[in-house]
């Protein structure tokens, strides 16, 4: 087990910065002027330039610049004007931020619990601003936790129309997290929420498709279970992979034992990848991530 | 991570006998012809004799039985006099039954959450029969899981009566479990609960004592927290070792952080350890312990 | 990392028993008195039963005999009168013997140098018998450790001959292990070695197939590098599996990182698999094994 | 298990800067400009700042530079520069550069055969120089690689002398590895190697002190082995720690077969605090190490 430690989100003196452009030799001199000179100290960074030609630069920094809000307004002007110089994208989050989640779930609640008791532990610095379900199975447990629990039934002939009422109902939630929703989202759906939608699944090595995955698992001998989180693109069935473990399995686990194994796995794995999107340590490359942990 | 796979508890048929006596020649044939002797299948065993001279066989078995509880006198009868022939102690339970633990906190509730989460999704055949804690701060979480919760002040000159009165109120519970407790129980408490009082607490390589363990461990950099779940023996400081189990850290971590990180730890270790130990997968053996994991 | 304890591999007093047959009560009983009454004692059992009806019962005995070699014929009597009555297969070995192994390679050297390393060591108590490689590259390395080594080069017309080549030096041996052969073997020698030959591969969550898996891997982002070890068979690509691990890798590893990361994984993994193998823990049930770990 | 992936160090044209000094706002900035201006495209950093009052900034860069050995001389002298204004200390490595390594050992060969490998496998970039034993044991596996081997006896009387021969026989060396070196070494001799000179020994949780460790660890039936790899101080019996790994026995496990699992954790977490050394991922920050993997 591995739990990443978050920078201190109760300096309100604290904010990060995360940037991503083509790569070309100063990018890292021109931004770590720009902060010195509003007299921020940086505290914690960390870097990447992918290895291909005409490659991407992808920079992720901690600092502490005191009275940071009433500084924000010019760091984001010389922020935009490197933008444009450097066909850069990037983000100024304060470190107090709490950003709003949905939760998408169907009837089994581990996911969703491990995130509501990381959201109370302080361990993951968002707001679970609502659960939505196409089954009412998990109401009580949103309800326990004082959060708005929205019941929205899924047919096939309805499907269209449950999305559009599920975006409604999500409004401008930053983040969307299907913590074991049983529904296959739609490319519209996805296309809402670029690099803001995040999914669990189980995984195996080597891998066991079609209608039961575990049970052909169980049949092969699968000595390791698996679970995958990873943002949802409209163009990938799976896309970029966020984080992955495994726990171990013997003989002796029927079907249904490693079913349980795997919700243990499944919920460390998804909570782990939320709260490091959730802390901007993850940045979108193409089909990958780049995971400053 | 790592989840043992219990066998199936719905089975009104299924029990398991766990035996523990002197090392001799004979005692698998002796036991396994009682069993088979009134029908029952052996559906998985696991035996270990220590490699000391004089050492101590110890076996538990898995069978299936049909009609178990109308066999369950003949059984006992049975084994009782083997128990007198062999210096055996033996435990025979049914698969259905469902041990009561009285979990004991302070003010952190991970491992008390984790109990009851893993009591309620079934992975924990247990009935938490109630909350006892020197501070109120965790009734709210024992009233939502409907578990009684009784506060229970202590101080320095109130420590025995305190004592007493927590054990009247725990009465014939079957395991008491140390779930982050801070307060030392006295030799008279532990030799209430024979193998049957089970803490948790951290631990790193190597080891960190006095007053703010996780500081040292700073100072020093280590880059491992670990936890171990260990039987409460009125001898022993700390007894015989159920479970241990690490995360990693970086030098980045905070002390606040290793301690937050060590939380995952311990809730997953002291999980782990107390449903071992309803499972009758655990044996002491003098300060160590067999785990038929 | 997890190694396994191998038993007491000096003692001429310690043997083990494997046996496999369909699951009926009592048969615990009778091995256990067949033990009992030549004077042995069992100083470790596991046993599993297969869930499904009309199951399979595998046992593995571990046990000390004074004077075994004397009885071993005796015990063979009775093991195959017992084989007859309840249609079992049955292996009984000295823990002091060695089986021989015959480790086939190609170009690189980690998964070689390793059982070598773990033979030296005493940690695997096997000889290996020789080094066939279809290329020339590690004949030094296997010389260095005073193994014969064959060179059989293969080419697609030279397929068949080689194959009967490279059957005819490893002759009699007890285990044959591909240990990054880079070439597919054929049914025929396949079926020479039931659940005696046993391969090792990468792994990923997802899989990845294709011409470069590595690569594919990597697009894609995956943090964990897998391998598997399991047996060849004549009917499937991938066999029974006996071992899978993993290791973690980030965003910064290039393709030939990973690689460098999976030969780590596949050394260990496969070094793992082959002493379960030659400890007799691990036995083939159909597609899947029951590995007594 | 887990294997750093290091930087291509094929490219002539890579090279690494690692930096350590009062953490001032500004640093950054000052360093990123001084690569930029002579042409330097910075690949990867990382940084960590700690954070006590008046505390340690520390960067490692690598970073890419056509023609870098001719830039050398110019870099030199800036950094040079830079020093002085603040207060710093620096390294500046090609990235082909290969370290020199003298390994200390007694008898037991686990912990160098490792080193040898991942040598030779090209997985750690450095040249062993020679190795030096109180015992001649190991003369035929530091032979059989090519490496010089010394035995120099040491007994009570004739350490201070033994030391004096060592010293001279490792001469300039970059990095002393003790790889199971049964002998404490001087105060005097550690002093010759700050920050310079690595150890391994085993670990548990909890510690587990006085002559025989295992044995101690044995009777306490602890669960998990572990190893630590720290640099050696004058000061400190075991100094600033580089990395900790641990293995997983059981009950079953006697004291010679945990002897047995802990040398494969010590070979693993010795050979991968060496490589982070060499490839300059560790910064000695007083009692602990910023390690930047």
């Amino acid at each position: 087990m591995s739990v990443a430690a978050p920078a201190d989100p109760r300096n309100t003196d604290a904010g990060r910065l995360v940037v991503r452009c083509p790569d070309r030799p100063g990018i890292v001199a021109v931004l770590s002027r720009l902060l010195a000179d509003v007299g921020a100290n940086i505290t914690d960074s960390q870097q990447h330039s992918s290895d291909q030609v005409g490659g991407t630069f992808t920079l992720r920094l901690e600092f502490v610049l005191a009275d940071l809000a009433a500084h924000r307004q010019q760091l984001e002007g010389a922020l935009s004007l490197l933008a444009r110089q450097w066909g850069m994208t990037w983000r100024l989050t304060e470190a107090t931020h709490r950003p709003t989640i949905a939760v998408f779930v169907s009837r089994t609640d581990h996911a969703l619990q491990e995130l509501i008791y990381r959201v109370r532990a302080g361990d993951l610095r968002a707001e679970i601003a609502c659960v939505v379900s196409n089954h009412p199975d998990l109401e009580p447990v949103a309800r326990a936790a004082g959060i708005p629990f929205h019941h929205v039934p899924v047919t096939p002939e309805s499907k269209a129309e449950a999305e559009a009422r599920a975006l409604e109902l999500v409004g401008g939630v930053d983040l969307v997290v299907l913590a074991r929703y049983m529904q296959v989202v739609s490319a519209d759906f996805c296309s809402r929420f670029p690099e803001r939608l995040i999914n669990i699944h189980h995984s195996f090595l080597p891998a066991f498709v079609g209608a039961n995955p575990y049970q052909a698992a169980h049949d092969r001998g699968v000595k390791l279970i698996g679970a995958t989180a990873h943002y949802v693109t409209p163009e990938l069935d799976a896309g970029p992979i966020i984080e992955q473990e495994v726990a171990r399995v013997d003989h002796r686990a029927t079907v249904e034992d490693m079913r349980r194994v795997g919700r243990y796995v499944e919920r460390q794995v998804l909570a782990q990848a939320v709260t490091w999107h959730v802390e901007d340590r993850v940045i979108v490359e193409g089909p990958r991530t780049i995971v400053f942990a």
